[in-house]
């Protein structure tokens, strides 16, 4: 599905945007549909709008189709409206006030319990469900259809963020949505309207140097590209974040002590009571 | 970005590829994008026509714009050209030839070396490394990233197939790619034009009603209607995969003995060989 090429200045300017103007890579085949992705910024403040009829089917028709394995679709996904719920999901996200605010909440699953209904209706054990490939496998599947939904979402004037914070207690996250054995709250998903207020610009992402390798891994440039990239994000976080913290001090503090973690230290252990063997 | 939604005829067709026509959601906004979305179908086999220049540029500016856990960027992709070591890749995932024959094939890797080696050269422990929460938000943002490239490749007319046999043996990837430790291979990625004699249809996925649920989980309607996909799903199959196997009969293949893992069970201890402790 080819579409007319973009004007080439928007091409470069989204480029520069995703990159920093001295990072960015050699400009390549273009369209509205590369625009679009290349236009993504995560919002956390929504106007109290709802969004159009049939967006959760449209959203959701777009999620289905994405690739997933074996066509075993091992994800769900589970809209919450209540406020009460929305608000106890706030909490365990560190309370995270757009998971109350945004008109459509989703919390995406990792789901074995569906086949696995359909293994015990006939009759047959189901032999892989205590492996981490298979707790992997549908994690994935998950991820690739909701990323489609914040495509399709997107491409709809809606906004979005995944909230990963969903995992600060999945114990508490399948309690309050009635999650049986071999379910799990991978992340949630806000979708609607940016409020005026949410300005932050389009983030800049490491240069492809480091990110991309050939044939086998190593990029050679690596320590001189982080620092120029170190300096780019402090630009950028004093711009938008009202915090001025380059991308070393964030991955040291998000990665770095355990208390970066907020308590997901523990997912093993909850995942072995949410049904997971992981083994 | 709106655009003008496309005839109704277009639309209704897509969401009758996807669901059967008895299946169908309500229709929902419509544009191009979703769309292209829609349209989506694996492809197994390719022209050896090479992709356009700078393809690869703008497949990962699309992947990197995709939501990153906390700007963690925990992803790395590496192309393969050599077609000794894509001989070696195929073998891996049980001889699929198009691994062999794509224009471009790329191996998406959960990668924690990279922030790793940013913390030592900083002198900090990174203390997350051991954690299951880590090696999932690390694999998460490799599936959003890949979705992201998938869906600009098909906008660039270009076909994909997901390679996840890339795990029946991660240890092996992993020395033909030159893995650091806390580097994972966790799906490869076939890219390029189909070939004349791909003519597989949009696959069919299972009604709306089992896949989403509202407030709580729960579909009362699952055992009726995964009956109905066995049928729409034994059709497509005799018509595209010379074979005539219902939903169930794929699903209890694959899930319910370990011989459907290919190997994968294993994937724990290989984890922590690579440098992924999963604690």
């Amino acid at each position: 599905m080819n579409k007319p090429s973009s004007r080439p200045e928007s091409r470069c300017n989204a480029l520069a945007q995703r990159y920093g103007m001295n990072a960015r890579p050699d400009i390549g085949p273009w369209n509205d549909h590369i625009e679009l992705l290349l236009s993504h910024r995560s919002i956390r403040s929504y106007r109290s709008d709802p969004v159009p009829e049939g967006t959760l089917e449209t959203l959701v028709a777009a999620a289905q189709s994405a690739a997933t394995s074996s066509n075993m679709q091992l994800w769900s996904v589970i809209v919450i409206d209540n406020p009460d719920t929305r608000d106890e999901l706030a909490k365990v996200a560190g309370n995270q006030d757009h998971i109350r605010q945004c008109p459509l909440y989703m919390v995406w699953l990792t789901d074995l319990s569906r086949n696995q209904r359909l293994c015990t209706e006939e009759g047959v054990e189901m032999e892989s469900i205590p492996y981490v490939e298979t707790f992997l496998v549908a994690s994935v599947d998950a991820a690739l259809a909701a990323q489609n939904a914040v495509t399709a979402a997107e491409s709809l004037g809606l906004s979005t963020v995944y909230i990963g914070a969903m995992r600060n207690d999945p114990a508490r996250v399948a309690e309050l949505l009635g999650l049986p054995a071999g379910v799990f709250g991978l992340f949630g998903l806000c979708v609607g309207y940016a409020a005026p207020k949410a300005t932050n610009q389009v983030k800049p992402r490491l240069p492809q140097g480091v990110v991309v390798h050939r044939e086998t891994y190593g990029s050679p440039q690596e320590q001189g590209i982080r620092a120029r990239y170190d300096d780019l994000m402090t630009d950028f976080s004093r711009r938008n974040e009202m915090v001025e913290q380059s991308w070393t001090t964030k991955v040291l503090g998000r990665m770095g002590k355990l208390a970066g973690m907020n308590g997901r230290e523990t997912l093993s252990t909850v995942l072995h009571r949410l049904g997971f063997r992981l083994q």
